[in-house]
Protein backbone atom coordinates (compact mmCIF):
# COMPACT_ATOMS: atom_id res chain seq x y z
CA UNK A 1 0.00 0.00 0.00
CA UNK A 2 1.44 3.25 -1.25
CA UNK A 3 -0.13 6.82 0.43
CA UNK A 4 -0.23 8.82 -2.84
CA UNK A 5 -1.97 11.80 -0.58
CA UNK A 6 -2.91 12.85 3.04
CA UNK A 7 -5.83 15.17 2.60
CA UNK A 8 -7.25 17.42 5.29
CA UNK A 9 -11.15 17.64 4.00
CA UNK A 10 -12.64 19.17 6.76
CA UNK A 11 -11.54 21.09 9.93
CA UNK A 12 -14.02 21.72 12.65
CA UNK A 13 -13.54 22.91 16.13
CA UNK A 14 -14.05 19.46 17.34
CA UNK A 15 -13.75 17.06 14.93
CA UNK A 16 -10.74 17.00 11.70
CA UNK A 17 -11.34 14.30 9.04
CA UNK A 18 -8.74 13.36 6.18
CA UNK A 19 -8.97 11.80 3.52
CA UNK A 20 -6.27 10.31 1.53
CA UNK A 21 -5.35 8.82 -1.12
CA UNK A 22 -4.04 5.19 -1.36
CA UNK A 23 -2.36 3.09 -3.99
CA UNK A 24 -2.89 -0.77 -3.06
CA UNK A 25 -1.07 -4.14 -3.84
CA UNK A 26 -2.95 -4.67 -6.79
CA UNK A 27 -2.25 -1.17 -8.44
CA UNK A 28 -5.69 0.12 -7.60
CA UNK A 29 -6.27 3.51 -6.27
CA UNK A 30 -8.47 3.70 -3.36
CA UNK A 31 -9.99 6.91 -1.08
CA UNK A 32 -9.42 6.28 3.06
CA UNK A 33 -11.79 8.47 5.42
CA UNK A 34 -10.81 9.11 8.83
CA UNK A 35 -11.40 11.21 11.70
CA UNK A 36 -8.03 12.30 12.62
CA UNK A 37 -8.04 12.57 16.57
CA UNK A 38 -5.28 13.20 19.36
CA UNK A 39 -6.05 10.23 22.01
CA UNK A 40 -8.42 9.86 24.93
CA UNK A 41 -8.47 8.24 28.53
CA UNK A 42 -11.16 6.94 30.63
CA UNK A 43 -10.82 6.68 34.64
CA UNK A 44 -12.13 4.14 36.90
CA UNK A 45 -12.18 5.70 40.35
CA UNK A 46 -12.94 4.45 43.48
CA UNK A 47 -13.88 7.07 45.82
CA UNK A 48 -14.39 4.37 48.19
CA UNK A 49 -13.73 0.68 48.51
CA UNK A 50 -16.50 -0.83 46.84
CA UNK A 51 -17.93 2.44 45.07
CA UNK A 52 -17.63 4.01 41.71
CA UNK A 53 -17.44 7.09 40.18
CA UNK A 54 -19.68 8.23 36.98
CA UNK A 55 -20.57 11.56 35.16
CA UNK A 56 -24.17 11.61 33.66
CA UNK A 57 -24.19 14.12 31.04
CA UNK A 58 -26.38 14.54 28.13
CA UNK A 59 -25.00 13.59 24.87
CA UNK A 60 -26.41 15.08 21.63
CA UNK A 61 -24.83 13.46 18.85
CA UNK A 62 -26.48 10.05 20.65
CA UNK A 63 -29.65 12.17 21.79
CA UNK A 64 -29.66 11.02 25.41
CA UNK A 65 -28.28 11.13 28.78
CA UNK A 66 -25.79 8.79 29.45
CA UNK A 67 -23.72 7.14 32.45
CA UNK A 68 -20.16 7.41 31.40
CA UNK A 69 -16.81 6.63 33.35
CA UNK A 70 -14.81 10.26 33.52
CA UNK A 71 -12.82 10.69 29.93
CA UNK A 72 -11.43 13.19 27.93
CA UNK A 73 -8.84 13.63 25.09
CA UNK A 74 -5.30 14.70 25.14
CA UNK A 75 -4.17 17.87 24.23
CA UNK A 76 -1.47 18.13 21.66
CA UNK A 77 1.50 16.81 22.96
CA UNK A 78 -0.22 15.95 26.69
CA UNK A 79 0.86 12.57 28.27
CA UNK A 80 -2.22 10.69 28.81
CA UNK A 81 -1.70 9.97 32.23
CA UNK A 82 -1.51 13.50 32.76
CA UNK A 83 -4.72 13.50 31.03
CA UNK A 84 -6.31 11.19 33.10
CA UNK A 85 -5.24 13.36 36.47
CA UNK A 86 -6.72 16.40 34.45
CA UNK A 87 -10.25 15.25 32.99
CA UNK A 88 -10.71 13.51 36.54
CA UNK A 89 -10.30 16.45 38.40
CA UNK A 90 -12.20 18.42 35.85
CA UNK A 91 -15.32 16.31 35.67
CA UNK A 92 -15.67 15.10 39.23
CA UNK A 93 -13.73 17.42 41.36
CA UNK A 94 -11.57 14.95 42.86
CA UNK A 95 -7.83 14.29 42.91
CA UNK A 96 -6.17 10.89 42.52
CA UNK A 97 -2.60 9.51 43.81
CA UNK A 98 -2.79 6.86 42.34
CA UNK A 99 -3.33 6.12 38.60
CA UNK A 100 -2.41 3.20 36.80
CA UNK A 101 -3.01 2.16 33.42
CA UNK A 102 -4.93 -0.77 33.02
CA UNK A 103 -4.86 -1.24 28.96
CA UNK A 104 -5.01 0.77 25.95
CA UNK A 105 -7.27 -0.03 22.49
CA UNK A 106 -8.80 2.02 19.58
CA UNK A 107 -12.21 2.69 19.65
CA UNK A 108 -13.48 2.47 16.42
CA UNK A 109 -10.58 1.94 13.90
CA UNK A 110 -12.76 1.74 10.73
CA UNK A 111 -13.38 5.43 11.14
CA UNK A 112 -10.73 7.07 13.75
CA UNK A 113 -7.32 7.21 14.32
CA UNK A 114 -8.39 7.23 18.24
CA UNK A 115 -6.46 5.00 20.75
CA UNK A 116 -7.90 5.06 23.98
CA UNK A 117 -6.16 4.99 27.32
CA UNK A 118 -7.96 3.09 30.26
CA UNK A 119 -6.67 3.86 33.96
CA UNK A 120 -7.75 2.86 37.20
CA UNK A 121 -7.38 5.51 40.25
CA UNK A 122 -7.27 5.26 43.58
CA UNK A 123 -6.44 7.38 47.11
CA UNK A 124 -9.15 10.16 45.97
CA UNK A 125 -9.59 12.99 47.70
CA UNK A 126 -12.38 15.41 46.55
CA UNK A 127 -12.70 18.93 45.50
CA UNK A 128 -14.42 20.88 43.22
CA UNK A 129 -15.38 19.80 39.36
CA UNK A 130 -14.10 22.74 36.92
CA UNK A 131 -16.07 22.56 33.85
CA UNK A 132 -16.01 24.67 30.56
CA UNK A 133 -18.52 26.68 29.66
CA UNK A 134 -19.98 24.74 27.52
CA UNK A 135 -19.98 21.14 29.81
CA UNK A 136 -22.70 20.19 32.56
CA UNK A 137 -21.89 17.37 33.78
CA UNK A 138 -23.35 15.67 37.03
CA UNK A 139 -21.40 13.35 39.14
CA UNK A 140 -22.89 9.89 40.34
CA UNK A 141 -21.30 7.88 42.85
CA UNK A 142 -22.52 4.11 42.12
CA UNK A 143 -21.76 0.91 44.25
CA UNK A 144 -19.93 -1.81 41.99
CA UNK A 145 -22.91 -3.91 41.98
CA UNK A 146 -25.46 -1.16 41.47
CA UNK A 147 -23.15 -0.57 38.50
CA UNK A 148 -23.11 -4.37 36.94
CA UNK A 149 -26.35 -4.52 37.46
CA UNK A 150 -27.37 -0.90 35.22
CA UNK A 151 -24.70 -2.64 32.79
CA UNK A 152 -26.66 -6.23 32.53
CA UNK A 153 -30.23 -3.97 32.08
CA UNK A 154 -29.10 -1.57 29.44
CA UNK A 155 -29.12 1.69 31.04
CA UNK A 156 -25.41 1.77 31.26
CA UNK A 157 -24.33 1.58 27.40
CA UNK A 158 -21.44 3.64 26.57
CA UNK A 159 -18.62 1.48 25.19
CA UNK A 160 -15.18 2.95 27.12
CA UNK A 161 -17.72 2.37 30.34
CA UNK A 162 -18.33 -1.53 29.63
CA UNK A 163 -14.95 -1.70 28.91
CA UNK A 164 -13.55 -0.04 32.08
CA UNK A 165 -16.15 -2.28 34.19
CA UNK A 166 -15.93 -5.53 32.60
CA UNK A 167 -11.89 -5.65 32.47
CA UNK A 168 -12.09 -4.52 36.13
CA UNK A 169 -15.14 -6.38 37.90
CA UNK A 170 -15.81 -9.75 35.48
CA UNK A 171 -19.48 -10.18 35.30
CA UNK B 1 -31.75 22.93 24.87
CA UNK B 2 -32.83 24.35 21.65
CA UNK B 3 -31.46 23.35 18.24
CA UNK B 4 -31.34 26.13 15.92
CA UNK B 5 -29.93 24.63 12.83
CA UNK B 6 -29.05 21.39 11.93
CA UNK B 7 -25.87 22.02 9.61
CA UNK B 8 -24.16 19.58 6.88
CA UNK B 9 -20.67 20.64 6.97
CA UNK B 10 -18.77 17.37 5.60
CA UNK B 11 -20.32 14.76 3.23
CA UNK B 12 -17.84 12.32 1.90
CA UNK B 13 -17.80 8.58 0.57
CA UNK B 14 -17.82 6.98 3.99
CA UNK B 15 -18.87 9.51 6.65
CA UNK B 16 -21.02 12.11 7.32
CA UNK B 17 -20.16 15.14 9.92
CA UNK B 18 -22.98 17.74 11.14
CA UNK B 19 -22.18 20.86 13.12
CA UNK B 20 -25.67 21.48 14.83
CA UNK B 21 -26.23 25.03 16.57
CA UNK B 22 -27.73 24.85 19.42
CA UNK B 23 -29.29 27.48 22.22
CA UNK B 24 -28.63 25.83 26.31
CA UNK B 25 -30.74 26.35 28.81
CA UNK B 26 -28.64 29.34 30.28
CA UNK B 27 -29.46 31.18 26.43
CA UNK B 28 -26.09 30.67 24.97
CA UNK B 29 -25.13 29.65 21.67
CA UNK B 30 -22.88 26.23 21.02
CA UNK B 31 -21.41 24.14 18.18
CA UNK B 32 -22.30 20.40 18.18
CA UNK B 33 -19.99 18.36 16.15
CA UNK B 34 -20.38 14.90 15.52
CA UNK B 35 -19.97 12.09 12.70
CA UNK B 36 -23.61 11.11 11.65
CA UNK B 37 -23.78 7.07 11.51
CA UNK B 38 -26.20 4.46 10.83
CA UNK B 39 -25.26 2.09 13.46
CA UNK B 40 -22.86 -1.29 13.27
CA UNK B 41 -23.22 -5.16 14.07
CA UNK B 42 -20.20 -6.99 15.38
CA UNK B 43 -20.73 -10.86 15.98
CA UNK B 44 -18.97 -13.22 17.87
CA UNK B 45 -19.26 -16.42 15.89
CA UNK B 46 -18.29 -20.42 16.89
CA UNK B 47 -17.52 -22.43 14.20
CA UNK B 48 -17.33 -25.23 16.73
CA UNK B 49 -17.35 -25.40 20.49
CA UNK B 50 -14.46 -22.81 22.18
CA UNK B 51 -13.71 -21.49 18.93
CA UNK B 52 -14.11 -17.85 17.41
CA UNK B 53 -13.83 -16.54 13.99
CA UNK B 54 -12.11 -13.46 13.95
CA UNK B 55 -11.04 -11.24 10.73
CA UNK B 56 -7.35 -9.73 10.15
CA UNK B 57 -7.03 -6.49 8.64
CA UNK B 58 -4.88 -3.38 8.29
CA UNK B 59 -6.84 -0.38 9.62
CA UNK B 60 -5.29 2.79 7.79
CA UNK B 61 -6.96 5.22 10.49
CA UNK B 62 -4.59 3.36 13.23
CA UNK B 63 -1.54 2.46 11.02
CA UNK B 64 -1.85 -1.32 12.13
CA UNK B 65 -3.27 -4.35 11.02
CA UNK B 66 -6.08 -5.88 13.89
CA UNK B 67 -7.79 -9.01 14.88
CA UNK B 68 -11.27 -8.04 15.64
CA UNK B 69 -14.80 -9.58 15.42
CA UNK B 70 -16.24 -9.57 12.17
CA UNK B 71 -18.42 -6.24 11.78
CA UNK B 72 -19.91 -4.12 9.40
CA UNK B 73 -22.47 -0.74 9.16
CA UNK B 74 -26.09 -1.01 8.41
CA UNK B 75 -27.01 -0.29 5.20
CA UNK B 76 -29.48 2.71 4.93
CA UNK B 77 -32.60 1.36 6.63
CA UNK B 78 -31.39 -1.92 6.78
CA UNK B 79 -32.69 -3.99 10.16
CA UNK B 80 -29.28 -4.66 12.35
CA UNK B 81 -30.15 -8.42 12.26
CA UNK B 82 -29.64 -8.75 8.59
CA UNK B 83 -26.89 -6.84 9.25
CA UNK B 84 -24.81 -9.38 10.96
CA UNK B 85 -25.90 -12.57 8.84
CA UNK B 86 -25.11 -10.45 5.71
CA UNK B 87 -21.48 -9.25 7.19
CA UNK B 88 -20.62 -12.17 9.10
CA UNK B 89 -20.72 -13.86 5.28
CA UNK B 90 -19.34 -11.44 3.37
CA UNK B 91 -16.49 -10.88 6.04
CA UNK B 92 -16.14 -14.90 6.76
CA UNK B 93 -17.88 -16.98 4.68
CA UNK B 94 -19.93 -18.41 7.15
CA UNK B 95 -23.88 -18.43 7.18
CA UNK B 96 -25.34 -18.81 10.98
CA UNK B 97 -28.74 -20.43 11.86
CA UNK B 98 -28.62 -18.84 15.25
CA UNK B 99 -27.91 -15.13 15.95
CA UNK B 100 -28.76 -13.35 19.31
CA UNK B 101 -28.84 -10.21 20.35
CA UNK B 102 -26.41 -10.30 23.60
CA UNK B 103 -26.20 -6.46 23.59
CA UNK B 104 -26.30 -3.15 22.23
CA UNK B 105 -23.85 0.11 22.93
CA UNK B 106 -22.86 3.48 21.69
CA UNK B 107 -19.03 3.44 20.73
CA UNK B 108 -17.98 6.62 20.98
CA UNK B 109 -21.47 9.12 22.12
CA UNK B 110 -19.01 12.33 22.34
CA UNK B 111 -18.32 12.27 18.55
CA UNK B 112 -20.73 9.93 16.56
CA UNK B 113 -24.30 8.77 16.85
CA UNK B 114 -23.23 5.17 16.45
CA UNK B 115 -25.06 2.53 18.00
CA UNK B 116 -23.25 -0.90 18.05
CA UNK B 117 -25.45 -4.12 17.85
CA UNK B 118 -23.23 -7.02 19.20
CA UNK B 119 -24.64 -10.41 18.03
CA UNK B 120 -23.69 -13.95 19.08
CA UNK B 121 -23.93 -16.68 16.63
CA UNK B 122 -23.88 -20.57 16.76
CA UNK B 123 -25.01 -23.47 13.96
CA UNK B 124 -22.27 -22.28 11.45
CA UNK B 125 -22.17 -23.17 8.29
CA UNK B 126 -18.95 -22.48 5.73
CA UNK B 127 -18.59 -20.90 2.54
CA UNK B 128 -16.76 -18.22 0.73
CA UNK B 129 -15.97 -14.57 1.65
CA UNK B 130 -17.37 -12.16 -0.57
CA UNK B 131 -15.43 -9.23 -0.31
CA UNK B 132 -15.48 -5.92 -1.48
CA UNK B 133 -12.67 -4.26 -4.08
CA UNK B 134 -11.02 -2.50 -1.86
CA UNK B 135 -11.45 -5.18 1.29
CA UNK B 136 -8.56 -7.88 2.49
CA UNK B 137 -9.96 -9.23 5.01
CA UNK B 138 -7.97 -12.96 6.25
CA UNK B 139 -10.22 -15.04 8.77
CA UNK B 140 -8.41 -16.31 11.91
CA UNK B 141 -9.98 -18.93 14.06
CA UNK B 142 -8.87 -18.77 17.79
CA UNK B 143 -9.25 -21.06 20.42
CA UNK B 144 -11.05 -18.96 23.67
CA UNK B 145 -8.47 -19.44 25.78
CA UNK B 146 -5.83 -18.06 22.78
CA UNK B 147 -8.04 -14.83 22.24
CA UNK B 148 -8.30 -13.90 25.78
CA UNK B 149 -4.61 -13.98 26.41
CA UNK B 150 -4.34 -12.13 23.34
CA UNK B 151 -6.63 -9.42 24.80
CA UNK B 152 -4.68 -9.50 27.86
CA UNK B 153 -1.43 -8.96 26.42
CA UNK B 154 -2.74 -6.62 24.19
CA UNK B 155 -2.45 -7.95 20.61
CA UNK B 156 -6.54 -7.71 20.96
CA UNK B 157 -7.19 -4.13 21.15
CA UNK B 158 -10.11 -3.27 19.69
CA UNK B 159 -12.93 -2.42 21.63
CA UNK B 160 -16.17 -4.39 20.21
CA UNK B 161 -13.99 -7.23 20.34
CA UNK B 162 -12.82 -6.57 23.79
CA UNK B 163 -16.39 -6.41 24.86
CA UNK B 164 -17.70 -9.16 22.97
CA UNK B 165 -15.42 -11.59 24.35
CA UNK B 166 -15.37 -9.64 27.98
CA UNK B 167 -19.63 -9.91 27.68
CA UNK B 168 -19.55 -13.70 26.95
CA UNK B 169 -16.52 -14.66 28.40
CA UNK B 170 -15.25 -12.98 31.93
CA UNK B 171 -11.84 -12.40 32.55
Amino acid sequence: MKILEKKDVFRGQLLNVRADRLEDEGGRETVREFVVHPGGVAILAHPSPGEILFVEQYRYPVGETLIELPAGTLEPGEDPLRTAHRELEEETGYRAERMNLVASYYTTPGFTSELMYFYQAGDLTSGAQRLEDDESIEVVVLRREQAMEMMRNGRIRDAKTLIGLLMVFPL
